[in-house]
């Protein structure tokens, strides 16, 4: 086999799809972030899909946390977690998370996706018989850990109860069995009815694992999540987040039981088998959660700005999924006219969008995914608007009944 | 099923066998390590067990790269690499991996860990009928990756060239085949017959596939690895290496033709999915590796310092396995005995050597695996082999006859 020829007809079957992915290569600046440098697009552009969402990877306190770490201890952890790299700030980023849960333990690792994949892998591979209830929405982590485990995996219409239900009923009842779902899902932008889910974990005896991704740090009165925003923490299992979104750094962990999280911490080869987060990297994201759980101004700004532009593309006709989160997806449907659009909006209006392509959706269903955030000025959501509502009509895409909106 | 008690049960049978683990909560002193702060210990104790095989965490380059990244653009990346992730930062750095392998292209991951599971995992899963030939000693990751592939998996006695022979002969002569092996083992310490695996992948038709994870800035002129040593960096389809042992930070790469890198940068659910890493840690690893491209200082200094502890080691009779790298693993074969000693290390001499125990290594070979490097002090030295001779006579474990060494 030709291995070089096999790998360019991949790669050319994927740009005539126009699902080629080409990357926006960026250069931020401290303090003056959603402004970034492009290096190959047209210098200076304001980002509008970053899920930095709250802008903490700016944030005076998780940059000073990190300088100091780096400081006092250096750069990276050396070891993994058992051997040598388990270091004061790991432990107390744990401590800061199982409390923003209201759990007895929360474990790091290296990023959400391996949590998930890690997790959901070692939980459903070990637990004898385990069977899992997915969403048909789950992400790529989450699918990638239950297919890793080779458990029984049975899949439930998306946010659909009354399929999860009939699903639950089918199953023997003493099978132990594991529901795992997201709570905003980060393409659409819908939540899950948490509380229903856990209700009916509850009468068919299943554990509940949650995935907060895009809602830690953005919800609930200390940014616990939408969990947490409903009371909901202690009925789930297993929550688990990312440190690299709303917290602005990297990492993920799950937060539940002393017991899971030490079961897990002590058979999955993806926590055990890697070097464990630098200490600098531990310490501004145990940063951002802690100013996170006093400060709700982040999150209030947030949802101003999220609703202005809502209001604003409706304003214009512009096709956009509704939802109750601060996800705007901006429909196109098409992949090359969403390249399109996002290649226009960098060239001629120095704005980034970057246009969210199949494998990351269904084919279809291509967008523009908009996440405003507190760093957006008055001033960026006008020249959004302008941009769009001219490329909508260059492109002669379809507009809705402005008073249908 | 009462899931707590599971959880609880499996924990009791891990401590029954003396496998339970222990984190030593470790605080570094930066300019100060291998002294560390130890927070469940007796205070300050010697890190013996490191993978910071060069101390480059603490280095002033290092540190200053990250501390500059963090000044101009903050903590993290705020996306995937195709969504507002992909960092100048990133860039550069992959440039700077392609250029120390002597290839067309680099692609980073968020470790080690992920880029051999995504990268094996990907190749393995879409190219259509691959074989992967695996040593038997390879590591956890690689493991998972060519587990997850679900592609046909042939594992080959560790480094036996007869026996990959035979298993290479056996398979039909155009199926398509990856050989997947390391260069350091790190466990054991022995190192892979590079070139003949690569004769006999050519023979064969074979990729190759090598985790240079123990070798990355330890061996080759500009720490390139085993491969840059013997010339053999061409041969190789896929280098594989982490940023978080010998560079001091975190991550992990492939190096390879700049087709093979686009095609797993493109399908690598593990690659697309996940937050990029913060763009400091970017830089911190960057600075190594040009560091070690330009300076064997460093390198000279830790394998004169690990000849020096061999020699020592040699005067008392204490059992290791020789090998030809810098890692030195003291045979005691008893996971109780294991953590025994190094509980008694840490308490009365301040010496912190993690026991290795099941399932890193197998059961009956737990061992004490020493890491001597550039940052240790003779006086360091003189201290651990004082207190392993005293802790040998305690523990009436087996010497060496000291003439036949
Ligand atoms: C729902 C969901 N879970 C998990 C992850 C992975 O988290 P991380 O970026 O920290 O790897 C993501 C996105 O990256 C996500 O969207
Ligand atoms: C041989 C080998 N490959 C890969 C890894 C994973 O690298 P990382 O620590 O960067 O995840 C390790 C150890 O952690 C290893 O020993």
């Amino acid at each position: 086999m030709n291995y070089q020829e096999f790998f360019r007809s991949e790669l050319d079957g994927l740009r005539a799809e126009g699902n080629y992915r080409e990357f926006a290569e960026l250069e931020r600046r401290r303090g003056q972030f959603p402004q970034a440098n492009c290096y190959n697009g047209p210098g200076t552009v304001t980002v509008w899909c970053s899920n930095d969402y709250l802008g903490m990877g700016q944030h005076p306190a998780v940059l000073e946390a990190m300088h100091d770490a780096l400081d006092t201890t250096g750069a990276g952890a050396g070891g993994t977690r058992n051997i040598s790299g388990t270091t004061h700030a790991h432990v107390q980023l744990e401590a800061e998370l199982a409390d923003l849960h209201g759990k007895q333990s929360a474990l790091l690792f290296t990023s959400g996706y391996v949590s998930n994949w890690a997790a959901l892998g070692t939980l459903a591979s070990r637990i004898p018989g385990l069977v899992v209830l997915s969403d048909a929405l789950n992400h790529a982590s989450m699918i990638e850990g239950i297919r890793h485990s080779r458990a029984q995996k049975v899949i439930w219409k998306h946010n659909d109860l009354t399929d999860l239900e009939a699903k639950l009923a089918a199953l023997p009842a003493n099978a132990p069995k594991m529901i795992a779902f997201e709570s905003v899902y980060s393409m659409d932008g819908d939540i899950a009815p948490i509380k229903e889910i856990c209700d009916l974990a509850d009468k068919y005896g299943a554990m509940t694992y949650l995935d907060e991704v895009h809602a830690v740090g953005l919800y609930g009165p200390r940014g616990g999540g939408i969990a947490e925003r409903e009371g909901l923490m202690d009925r789930l299992t297993v929550i688990e987040g990312t440190l690299g979104k709303a917290f602005g750094v990297m990492g993920g962990y799950i937060a539940a039981s002393t017991e899971l999280c030490d079961f897990v911490r002590s058979f999955a080869s993806g926590f055990i088998f890697t070097t464990a987060l630098p200490p600098c990297v531990a310490a501004g994201a145990a940063a951002a959660v802690r100013h996170l759980k006093h400060s709700s101004e982040e999150r209030s700004q947030q949802q101003a700005r999220v609703a202005e532009v809502r209001a604003r593309l409706d304003a214009i006709g512009l096709p956009h999924i509704e939802n109750p989160s601060h996800i705007i997806p901006v429909m196109v449907g098409d992949p090359v006219k969403c390249k399109y659009i996002s290649d226009v909006l960098m060239r001629d209006h120095g704005i980034y969008i970057q246009p969210i392509n199949y494998p990351t959706v269904p084919k279809g269903t291509e967008r523009l995914r908009i996440t405003p955030s507190p760093v957006h000025s008055a001033e960026d959501v006008e020249r959004l608007i302008g941009a769009l509502e001219k490329l909508w009509a260059q492109c002669q895409l379809a507009r809705l009944p402005i008073a249908a909106q």
